[in-house]
């Protein structure tokens, strides 16, 4: 029976796991899709998106069954609470690259983001990125250390979004209402997935801790 | 230790109920303090968000003592799970309403809102509160007829969000960028509020029923 559970409990991690990656290459792609116009792949993340929520509805029944069945305590009980609540984060940040291939397919064959900004939004998608990637190595390796680096990564997110509306509301923003509408939502968006790696970290220092961040 | 057991599920119900009401108080002000550029107002909602943040913890404290000790089954350990996600999505509600407020405090003493659009925005507002103050309603009589209505609410919503872009990409949009940004983030932050009403509602109607609605 012991067993059973410890195989249980492994099989939700796995697809904890499984579920980082498909967000990763979701919000991968989208940025992908959104810096080259690319309809076909924006269109592929939106279809994709299904398999992300299917994998919540997934992990969601397995911790529930384990819950109902086994009676965990302490560290698994933890362990699976956090999991339901982290799943919803996954499933977010899959929403979220979602919102930003709509964003391109809306303004294809064009590009929604001009130029004079393209570095700034970027590098916004590659601070997102590599959150997503940091956040699968810290659930896999349950590495506490690299939970609390990721919020010096993320005040870098919050200063591109801080100097992504000094060049929208800058007098030589030239591209008018539209262009700027849909970067101040996609800025959004990639803070919003940012805040979510940094949530799901600290949960897991709280899983393997038993305390909150201090840096909080 | 039954009774005690009852009593302690009884007291995370009313604290939820009691977050519901802190929330649908900060909605509330923050649309009042955001039409009226009231500065003092946009402050309070700001400031009050620490009571919101601080019944979280104390709802999920309450809940996991339960979980760890009382070995909950069935009915109440979905209770549990559930509350335990409900809360996330009232403290995002009250992030939410804060930012509302921060857009209100960055503008004073001009209004964020410009005058053509205000009559969009105040309905988006509106729709809204409606739907905190029902989800209020729906948690503490578990009313899942009332859920089920929720959801033709959140339908106006969508159409306000459609029809406040067609607003603000249209040719008579002579407000420039800043208010534009500012409305299509204002936007997104109501409609946000509106899913949590809903998602929160979906709870409430798997809590009773034990079934994901079907008008999902």
């Amino acid at each position: 029976m012991r067993d059973a559970y410890s195989d249980q409990l492994d099989a939700i991690r796995d697809d904890l796991v499984a579920m980082t990656r498909l967000v990763r290459a979701a919000v991968g792609s989208a940025t992908t899709a959104l810096l080259e116009a690319d309809a076909a792949l924006a269109e592929k993340v939106i279809s994709e998106d299904a398999a992300i929520d299917a994998l919540r509805v997934k992990i969601e029944d397995e911790s529930f069954e384990l819950l109902s069945l086994q009676n965990p305590v302490a560290g698994d009980l933890r362990m699976l609470v956090a999991s339901l609540r982290m799943v919803s984060e996954f499933e977010r940040m899959g929403d979220l690259a979602v919102h930003v291939a709509k964003i391109t397919r809306l303004r294809v064959p064009e590009l929604a983001v001009p130029e004079q900004i393209v570095p700034t939004i970027s590098r916004m998608a590659a601070v997102a990125e590599v959150m997503v990637a940091k956040v699968e190595h810290i659930i896999q390796a349950s590495d506490v250390a690299a939970a609390e680096e990721l919020e010096a990564v993320d005040e870098e997110m919050d200063k591109l979004r801080r100097s992504s509306f000094r060049e929208l509301l800058g007098s030589d923003w030239t591209y008018g209402v539209e262009p700027a509408v849909d970067i101040a939502l996609l800025g959004r968006y990639y803070e919003r997935i940012a805040d979510h790696a940094v949530s799901i970290a600290r949960r897991v220092v709280f899983l393997v801790t038993g305390e909150q961040p201090t840096y909080v």
